[in-house]
């Protein structure tokens, strides 16, 4: 940890900067897997399979064996606890289907927005140590709620061929039945470009590791979209003196559990609660079974002191952090001064944690200081919105001055005319 | 004009392909503009100004003097014209604006989403033979909607080094003042970077020639959004039997006129009305400025002939067209088959031209296929929707056993912790 007291303003962007990813060797690597992908389709991806994933597969899509399988294994509790964040999630994002009015800008003339949904998405659900059958809820839900025609969700298969039974019960609570067993950067080539079993797709969507964030730059370059671009996890914790070192430490070490690369911010003005909570975080350590992952993780936090809260938020408003949260007395009112965050935790019983999983936002955040520019992974994500515009002939009489000027003046004429004709 | 009669369904991505954009040689010329504003800030850009703008300028804000010239020299018919046009645009977007309700997802646990403004964003106006004045109004209105802080606008200057008047009056009534005359891909490496005399933004907008592109995608590996991928203006026209044929013809030529590179696609039941169509194409493009350039966007025409009006939508749908003319008995029903689509226009009063101008929705529009994953330019796009949460202690205890099983079960031990020193 490093403790620094009263930084300029002008200071936090160097002292507050991220890693940066280098990435000029991925590249042709990540290139390589779309032209073997676009070259032997479903071959490529069995080959890949078996060279990272160690695993020979016979065919990539999961079975409904393999479902009902998933639905025997998985513990009573965990079902009952994905059902719970499942509704949470459900009722926050179905909020936000909004209606626009007809407008009728000028008599004869109504104009409207209608959000239709992205046809064909892919999910990426990553491998590695932890089954993240939470990300499914977070993409899933929106996609359902959106009204997406095909969802089509990808993850790595484990040593035996098999996804964790957590990731496909999830799934398919969720009503996503077309899972393949395919991982990294191939995955996001066959979302991408098409396989004889995977279908492609308009825009993708899902963490991974920077094989996957290359290649979903890439499949940008054949016109797939994607949810944002993405850098390790990261907390911001603005505190006051009146806060719990406990329970900061507790958050700070939640953070840099998700591996070495996390991003940890304490911004206090009181020297006391950021030494009390050094120590808590010291004490808590202890027990970890991430411990030494942690540990590294914890050695590059910032520990800022500022002169007061304002401050404070003027340096997390710079940072622009995935996630913030917020202990102060007066956090409600001290919420009003965040201009730059993913997402924000309100009060001492607010962690991180259940945003993570079940309060119901979206836990896909911009990190990296996209924060500043995007929004976390929502409805909005898996619609385009439309207008429309209809003119009676009246209406067409209306504006047509209005058209044929603005028209000549930018040398148009025959968006002129197009006017005139009707006239 | 190239007649298709009754394609078969799965032939019309090839049918309707468009034309690919190479990009290889651009990208180091690209990038050395960028490295050149990177070490050498404002004198780049003087330079390249000299360059390729062919003028020699001694400072690149535009002053307070210029903005009083355009005002005496802007005609009080185009003032009027915008004003109307602004009038409209701004009644459009305002109702963009939708406050979400707070969501208690369960007892004690309360959600939201707040839109924030993006902070700084930077919008990009091109030059060439015709003032966009009218893109100032599509980028400068909804970014101030938004609330941006920082609105700046940048457009390359003429060869006595200024900027159509036009367009700096549009700007002012737009509410923008701070504009710089800069264009091409030095323009977006200004924004990006910031210089002496530009400020670094967030995000950028606007159209703009090759390498313009280019530099808005280099723009991204720097940590700037943009508004989308670009490619040539295209229309889309569905007609039936009933349809005048003088109104499609103008609407077919108002599109080719945009340029060579301009996308035109005429999709009818009617074998009548499409060769009808083609001769009105011929006569009224003979008394038109733009004729041969028009001509040549026309030769690429393509002429559909279906068997019905679904099969037309579905035609329509894979293509994505940015602009969708439908001009059929029944265009408000026909409306619903729309799946992707930038901006419809509906009826036969509706001609694109309104939309490009006046009618009050946005003519920044998704091209090139992007239809289908992208919206166009809106309030939406000038905000970013930051999510909150704030669990009371009660609420807190409803959900920690849901958060802190799916925690565990992910392996996330601490994230259980951060719930379980609360409870």
């Amino acid at each position: 940890m490093q403790l620094i007291k009263h930084p300029k303003i002008e200071q936090i962007e160097k002292i507050l900067q991220r890693p940066s990813i280098e990435s000029s060797s991925l590249d042709s690597l990540v290139r390589e897997v779309f032209q073997k992908v676009t070259n032997e389709g479903d071959k490529a991806l069995f080959k890949y399979t078996k060279k990272f994933d160690k695993v020979d597969l016979q065919s990539l899509e999961v079975t409904k064996e393999e479902f009902l399988e998933a639905e025997k294994i998985v513990s009573e509790d965990l079902k009952k606890a994905i059902l719970i964040a499942k509704n949470n999630i459900q009722k926050f994002h179905k909020n936000q289907i909004q209606v626009e009015k007809e407008v009728e800008t000028m008599l004869g003339i109504k104009c409207y927005r209608k959000s239709l949904p992205i046809q064909k998405v892919g999910l990426y659900i990553p491998g590695g140590t932890a089954p993240l059958f939470s990300t499914v809820l977070m993409l899933g839900i929106p996609a359902k709620i959106a009204g997406c025609d095909e969802i089509i969700l990808t993850t790595p298969p484990n040593l035996e061929g098999k996804i964790h039974p957590a990731i496909l019960w999830t799934a398919n609570q969720t009503g996503i039945t077309k899972i393949f067993k395919v991982g990294g950067s191939q995955a996001i080539a066959g979302l991408t470009i098409g396989t004889e079993s995977i279908p492609k797709v308009y825009k993708i969507f899902g963490p991974g590791n920077q094989f996957v964030v290359k290649a979903k730059q890439i499949a940008m370059e054949y016109g797939v979209a994607m949810d944002m671009p993405a850098g390790p996890s990261e907390v911001c914790v603005i505190t006051d003196k009146k806060a719990n070192p406990k329970f900061i430490a507790s958050d700070l070490l939640a953070q840099a559990e998700h591996g070495s690369d996390s991003q940890v911010v304490l911004i206090s003005d009181s020297l006391e609660i950021l030494e009390k909570t050094k120590l808590e975080v010291e004490i808590q350590l202890e027990t970890l079974p991430r411990k030494e992952l942690t540990q590294k993780s914890l050695e590059y936090a910032k520990f800022i002191l500022t002169r007061n809260i304002v401050e404070a938020f003027q340096i997390s408003n710079i940072y622009a952090p995935e996630h913030l949260i917020i202990q102060t007395q007066n956090y409600k009112q001290n919420s009003k001064l965040v201009k730059n965050a993913g997402s924000v935790f309100l009060g001492e019983y607010t962690p991180e944690s259940l945003g993570d999983y079940a309060s119901g936002t979206n836990h896909s955040l911009p990190t990296n200081g996209f924060a500043k520019n995007y929004s976390g992974v929502s409805v909005d994500s898996f619609v385009k919105k439309i207008t429309f515009q209809e003119a009676s002939k009246n209406g067409l009489k209306n504006i047509a001055k209005t058209v044929m000027t603005m028209a000549k003046a930018e040398t148009l004429e025959a968006h002129s005319r197009a006017v005139e004709v009707r006239s």
